[in-house]
């Protein structure tokens, strides 16, 4: 990694109701770092090499802050079930598959291979309950650059016996091998505590998970209130919780000391949300997953407002683009639906607050991660939009917007990760 | 265009509730005419060539019974008003364009492309008032090999001067000027009558129009019942009207003699409904756009338990999306949210029926459209999903379901329109 200037047109999140755009600007990047947007060169790095984009868009790179690499091979396939039915019949049989090595090197190589070629520079990965393949995963991961936390899945009751941890014991003892396997081979992956959702994990196997969390500092991610079954099924086997969030910070494990990310939120009660806020929980808004398995709307602007951590998720392969710049879009069209159909007291999603949420809401799991302020990470992506022709000179936020709807992999014409390039 | 043999994995709808899929097969395409779909080459077609696309996926060309060509430029962008105010925003300034032959010809140009390269083969398209500007859009998409309906836009109240027709007599002058340039000039492209909705045409104009339909026997275009400002806005501008499709059909302007597509139909009551059902109007139904805007969604799974006629539509602006598979996706997706969110007595649209929605639901408008049954135009599309890669082999109708959600111009592998290769 060489220190050096970026010069172009840079966008990014002041806060949820305002982009900045500066044009023909520079951005100094020392150690993966970024100096500030400045008009002209400052003296003191007056000899560094510029890499000029002209008139391309500068993005911060994206957080994806939730998505399976072991569903990417059947994204877009299976859309006609709800949740647990869809857990049951579609991604059960498929995650089992990942007890084989050959099948996971190929499955694994065309996930990252997706990502790579996506505006995602950080994302938060469920793998499945296989430690080997896990590592597989965080291998061609690290090799290719992005920087991600990936769990090995927990589960240990409620599901086929394919993708059941046999007992308790060896599960942590697994649990605890791949941790110790991931910390001492990667530098940019790295493992974070993954129970699937209160329905498939035992208490003791929580508490155990607790252990490990305090033993190695680990973050956690797991789902929540998704979908009305399943938020049902979670106050029967858990009836002393007070809501769905409780039942997994009754074993310390739902944000506080150690980050975490639950994904979905789309049914929280106000009770939740308060211990939501006062844990730090982030929340995944994974919209278009929330469509296609018909689980409903997050009411997300609400969320901003009341001040809780929110980033945007994709959710591969509930959802079915692992495109963060679509997931912009589904989460504007279902703010929108929700509004019209449902709460007009909560207002759609403007295009600031999705790009908020895709670049600042989630990078901040990630550090300092999801703008181009002093002091941040350089994680940025360079679209070249002139193949979407048009008959107008367009401005900045236009062109933005476009993209949103309308850029995919052959407008990504760059890609740095904490200030390390891509391509 | 010579009569020979396809073989290859036939998909296409044999009602609303089933695909039919035919692998390796033979269907014989004799004067642009399908034969039927056959496991053997027939004695009497033997000498015939055979164009064999092995094993990728041939699909009936699909039909867009309502898009914008001048709005595609702005695709993607302005998404945050409503219906009228975007109306007034962005479309009116950019629809005034259309009287610069220079735009013209480059912004029709990108649309025209963008639309061959395109599952799409058949379309009803909206132009601009300008008469030049919808000859030169009808003269482009003739020489693309496209079969489209398209219209003049006529308008002569309630919108600025720029894109206002100025008086009746001269609305109408211009309008039969324009459909006897068009009858003389294209085989494959047809003028459609074109008023924009009740609120933009006075009475008098309506008249005159009905007088133009049966002088020239057309169809006739337009929208109806999408948001609730605009149906308000009709009550006060047609007091006497039952409902807004009403509105048309006293001036004999709403199906019956002569076809009809009405736009949207998302807030229709029962008596519209009926009058829909009653005089076999063709409800063009637009996901997309009418999330983008915030309309809501119509219950369209009714629509085809009533026995209503309904197509599929990107509505290319108010949808950001020319691609009629990610239209099937978008109307997949808002009749989930329309069933978790408002009204579960509904069925979401399952992929069996956006994929009759998209061929034989829109084909109809055309002629014997939208399959491979013998008797119907040959329009196809060859789907090669290879570069979507996947660990395992998958079934032809999961294929489809992929397509539905990841396929782009770049899958595109061959086109048809009655029998005509486009590429």
């Amino acid at each position: 990694m060489k220190d050096n200037i970026i010069k172009g047109c840079f966008l990014d999140s002041d806060s949820p109701d305002r982009i900045r755009v500066v044009e023909n600007a520079f951005l100094p990047v020392i150690d993966g770092i970024c100096r500030g947007i400045v008009p002209v060169i400052p003296e003191a790095y007056r000899g560094l090499p510029v890499t000029d984009y002209g008139d391309r868009l500068i993005l911060p790179g994206m957080s994806d802050l939730h998505l399976h690499a072991p569903q990417f091979s059947f994204r877009g396939m299976g859309m006609d079930l709800e949740l647990l039915d869809w857990l049951d019949t579609y991604t059960f049989p498929e995650e089992a598959k990942y007890s084989d090595p050959v099948y996971v090197e190929q499955a694994y190589g065309y996930f990252t291979d997706a990502l790579v070629h996506s505006t995602t520079t950080r994302a938060a990965v469920f793998a499945t309950i296989h430690p080997a393949a896990t590592l597989d995963l965080m291998e061609q991961l690290e090799r290719s650059g992005l920087q991600c936390f990936v769990g090995k899945v927990n589960m240990d009751r409620n599901c086929p016996d394919s993708v059941r941890e046999p007992d308790v014991q060896s599960a942590l003892r697994d649990t605890e091998a791949w941790i110790q396997a991931a910390n001492s081979r990667f530098v940019r992956t790295k493992p974070i505590l993954t129970p699937r959702f209160i329905p498939s994990c035992s208490d003791a196997l929580m508490t155990g998970l607790k252990t490990l969390q305090t033993r190695y500092s680990l973050p956690l991610q797991s789902h929540l209130s998704e979908n009305y079954g399943e938020i049902a099924w979670v106050r029967e086997l858990s009836p002393a919780a007070k809501c769905y969030g409780d039942a997994y910070d009754r074993f310390g494990l739902f944000g506080g000391e150690h980050p975490c990310i639950m994904a979905h939120c789309v049914h929280s009660t106000d009770e939740e949300l308060e211990l939501i806020k006062r844990n730090g929980v982030y929340i995944a808004h994974s919209p278009e997953s929330n469509m296609n398995l018909a689980s409903g709307v997050a009411p997300v602007s609400r969320y901003l407002e009341l001040g809780l951590r929110v980033g945007l998720a994709t959710d591969v392969a509930g959802g079915s683009q692992i495109s963060m710049l679509r997931a912009m879009m589904h989460a504007i069209q279902a703010s929108k639906l929700r509004w019209r159909l449902l709460d007009d007291s909560i207002r759609p999603l403007s295009l600031e607050q999705a790009f908020y949420l895709a670049t600042v809401g989630g990078g901040a799991f990630f550090g300092k991660v999801g703008r181009f302020a002093k002091g941040y990470d350089f994680d940025a992506v360079v679209l070249d939009d002139s193949s979407l022709s048009h008959p107008q000179p367009l401005d900045p936020r236009s062109r933005l917007e476009r993209a949103v709807y309308l850029a995919d992999d052959r407008h990504l014409f760059a890609k740095y990760v904490a200030g390390k390039k891509i391509f």
